[in-house]
C-alpha cells in the first residue's frame, strides 16, 4: 500500500478506527455497483446503500456540481429547491406526513424527531428495540444496543426484545406479533412509574439492525394499538429500508403496513451527499419549533436539495424499485438454492437479502463463520457485510443499480465460498 | 414573488421556519463576495461565513464535482484522501492535538467533543457562557442562551456569565479575566458538589456569539489555571474564529493565547459542503473510542476531504489570511470613523466586526436600532445581521474573498443609513 497509509491514517485519525475486512481494502474507484482498488482491482459492491442509485451517478455529481457553482446558501434566505423537493418527497407518503425538515445525517434527523415526540406529547419516555442503532450522538447513542453510551444509560429509554425470524418474541411466530406488542405495553407502564411517561417507540419497520426478521404485513398493529392507546408517537427509521429499497413499497412502514407520525430518513438520501429528513405531521413541527428555534446551517441548502432531487429523478427515470424487487427477487431465489449446513435461513426484500449462518442442526449463531465467509468473499471479489445480534447474518444490501448478472457473480461466489467450508 | 413561494414553504417546510430580513430575500445566485435575488438585484454579501473563500469558488466546486465522480465511500474502507487532509490541518495546530475525527456539522463535532471529555476525566459536569450556542442536538442545546431545550435543563450543565466589552464580569475591565475565572471556579465547585465532577468548560475563543468582546491575548489565562487544576479539558469551539478568519492568527484560540484540549470547527471548513471536525490529543480519542464505537457515515468521506482540501488550499493560495487582516483592518478603521450618538462601541478582528449600538448616553441596548440598521442596510443592498445578548450588535463576517473596494461600499452605505436615524 503506497504511502504506508494504514501506519498514517493511525497516527492522524487515531486509535480504533474501524476498517472492513481483514486486510483493509483501499478503493480508490467507484462507478455503479463497480468498486476498483489502489491496485487497480475490482470488486462488485454488494454492501454499500449510500450510493443508492449507483457509484458517482452522473445525474446526482451534474445536479451536485451546477448547484454548487451557482448558489448555496442556507434556509434563512428563501430558495425554489427545497420547496420543491420538500413538495416531492412528501408527495411519496400519506397520512398527514406532509412537513419535511431537513438536516444532515440519519443521527440528526433521529435526535430531533425523539425532540419533536417529547414536544408533541409533554412527555420524555422513550422505547427502541434491544438489537438497534438509530444513531451516534448523544440522545440516540442511547439506543445502541452495542456497549453503554458515554455517560452511561439514562431512567427514560427503555429497551424492548427485537423481532426473531428464528428465535420469536414470545417463543412461537404465530404469537410474536402480540409478544411484541405486549413487551411494548410493559415498558409503557414502566416509564409511566417512573414519572417519565411515553413519548414515543422508534422503530425501523425493516428492523434492518436486528438482522431483518420475516414479518408478516399487520405485524406492527398490536404494537401500533398499544402506542396509539397510551398517546405516544411512533418514529419510523427509514434511513435503511426507504427510498424503494425493499422493491415492493417505496417505505419500510408501508410494507408492513404501519402507520408513523414521525419518519426519519438518511444514508441514501443524496446518494452520498450528506442529506437526510424528518417528515412528520404539521402540529408536531409547531410543537418542536415553538419550543425550540432549531435551524442546521448545512441542511436544506440548494446543493443538498438539488442532490436529493436528482436522487428522486433517478430512482423514477430507471425504474429502480421495480429493478429491487425483480433483481432482489432473482437474488433471493439463488440464495434460497444454496445448500448449506450452515443456512439456517435466507430471507429479506427487494435489494435488501440475508443469509443467516447457525451451528449446524441448531440456532446458535455463528458468527466466526459469517466473517470468514465475509472474508472469503471479498478475496473473490465480492464485498458484502454481516449484521445481527449474534453478527451471523450475511448482509446483501448493494447499490439499486445492481443486475442479475451481479446478482449471478454474487451467488455463484457464495456458492463457491460455501463448497470450502463446513 | 414566483410560484408563491412564502406560502408554499411555510406549508411543506413547516410553521415557524426563520428567515432574514422582513421581506426575506430569494437568494438565486452567488459569486465571490456577491450574490443575486429572484429578480435579479445584486447584493453585497457582508454576513455569510460558510461560503469562506467565497461563493462559488471553482476550486472547491471543482475538487467536490472530480472526487463526486469518482468515488465517494466512507472511512471504513482506506482512502488517501481524508490522510492527506488530517495530516494538512493537524499541522496548523500545536499542542499535540494531532488526531482528527471528521463529522459533518458543528453540532455534531461539539457532540462528540463533550463526550470525549467526559470518557477521557470520567466525570460529567460542564460549564459553558450565558450568551452562548454550540448547536443543535439535543446534548449540546443545553449550551443555548436562548429557550430552554426541549426536556429541560440538566443539573450537569452550568452557565458562567460571558465576557463583555462594555459591562465587564466582575465590574471592571481591568479586572474581568480575574472575575471570568472565578465564576469558572465557582460552576466547577457546584459541579463537583453535586456529584457531577468536572468534566470540560467548552467556549469559542473569539466568544462569537457574545457580542465577540474585546478581550486582551492572555485574558483566558486564569480560566486555564482553574480548568487545569480542577483536571478537567478546555473544548476550543472554532466553528466561527478558526480558518483565519481574525486575520492574525488562524485559529482563535491562538489569539487569546489559550491551548485547549479538544478543538472543534465547522462551518467554513467545506466552504459550504457539511464537513466539521474534532482535533484532540491520541490519548483523548483512544479514551473515547474505547468507550465508544463512533462512526460516521457521511464524516470523513473521499469528497468531503477533497472539497476541505481545496479549502485549505484556496486559503493558502490566495493569501486570505492577511488579505482578512488587511481588508478588515481597513474597515475597522472606517467604522470606527462614523459618528452617530448610538454607537457604543466598534471592534473585532480580521473579517469579523461589529458595531454596538445602545440607547444615546447610556449602555442599554438598541436591539430595535440595530435590527432597523440591517433592514436598511438590506435596502440598500448590503446583507449584514445582528449578535448578541441584546440583539444591538451589527455582525459583521463576509467571506473572506471581501476587497477594499467593497469595504468601503458597505462603509458608505452603514454611513447613509445611519445619516437617516437617531
Amino acid at each position: 500500500m503506497k504511502n504506508n497509509l494504514p501506519t498514517r491514517r493511525e497516527r492522524v485519525l487515531g486509535p480504533r478506527m474501524t476498517t472492513f475486512y481483514r486486510e483493509p481494502v483501499e478503493i480508490v474507484r467507484g462507478e455503479g455497483v463497480r468498486l476498483w482498488d489502489a491496485a487497480g482491482r475490482e470488486y462488485l459492491d454488494a454492501y454499500n446503500n449510500v450510493p443508492h442509485v449507483g457509484h458517482g451517478h452522473p445525474r446526482v455529481v451534474e445536479a451536485i456540481a451546477a448547484q454548487a457553482a451557482t448558489l448555496n446558501t442556507h434556509t434563512r434566505y428563501l430558495h425554489e429547491g427545497i420547496v420543491d423537493y420538500a413538495e416531492r418527497l412528501t408527495a411519496t407518503l400519506g397520512d398527514g406526513l406532509d412537513v419535511l425538515t431537513m438536516v444532515c445525517t440519519g443521527s440528526e434527523a433521529n435526535d430531533i424527531a425523539l425532540r419533536m415526540a417529547w414536544a408533541a406529547t409533554g412527555k420524555t419516555g422513550l422505547i427502541g428495540t434491544d438489537a438497534t442503532y438509530h444513531g451516534n450522538t448523544h440522545l440516540v447513542s442511547q439506543f445502541s444496543a452495542g456497549r453503554t453510551p458515554i455517560g452511561g444509560r439514562v431512567d427514560w429509554v427503555r429497551r424492548v426484545p427485537a423481532p426473531d425470524s428464528l428465535r420469536p418474541v414470545g417463543g412461537s411466530v404465530e404469537g410474536q406479533a402480540e409478544a411484541f406488542a405486549a413487551e411494548v405495553a410493559r415498558a409503557i407502564d414502566e416509564l409511566e412509574a417512573a414519572g417519565h411517561g411515553f413519548a414515543a417507540l422508534i422503530l425501523d419497520p425493516f428492523f434492518a439492525n436486528e438482522g431483518f426478521p420475516d414479518l408478516p404485513p399487520g405485524f406492527l398493529a398490536p404494537t401500533q394499538d398499544v402506542v396509539r392507546a397510551a398517546g405516544g408517537l411512533i418514529i419510523a427509521d427509514e434511513v435503511q429500508p426507504g427510498f424503494g429499497r425493499t422493491g415492493g413499497h417505496f417505505w419500510g412502514h408501508e410494507r408492513i403496513g404501519l402507520t408513523p407520525d414521525i419518519v426519519t430518513m438518511g444514508k441514501p438520501m443524496g446518494n452520498g451527499y450528506p442529506v437526510a429528513g424528518v417528515v412528520t405531521r404539521a402540529e408536531i413541527v409547531e410543537a418542536f419549533r415553538r419550543d425550540f428555534g432549531y435551524f442546521n446551517t448545512f441542511a436544506g441548502t440548494p446543493v443538498a436539495a438539488a442532490a436529493a432531487s436528482a436522487v428522486l429523478d433517478v430512482i423514477a427515470d430507471e425504474g429502480l424499485q421495480a429493478r429491487a424487487a425483480e433483481v432482489g427477487g432473482h437474488l433471493l431465489a439463488g440464495l434460497r438454492a444454496l445448500d448449506h449446513a450452515r443456512i439456517a435461513d435466507v430471507r429479506g426484500a427487494g435489494l435488501f437479502l440475508g443469509v443467516e449462518f447457525t451451528e449446524p442442526g441448531g440456532l446458535a449463531p455463528a458468527p466466526e463463520f459469517t466473517a470468514e465467509v465475509v472474508e472469503r468473499m471479498r478475496e473473490r471479489g465480492v464485498l458484502v457485510h454481516r449484521i445481527g445480534r449474534g453478527g451471523n447474518i450475511l448482509k446483501i444490501r448493494p447499490p439499486m443499480v445492481f443486475s442479475r448478472a451481479d446478482a449471478e457473480r454474487l451467488g455463484t461466489v457464495l456458492a463457491g465460498v460455501l463448497e470450502g467450508m463446513d
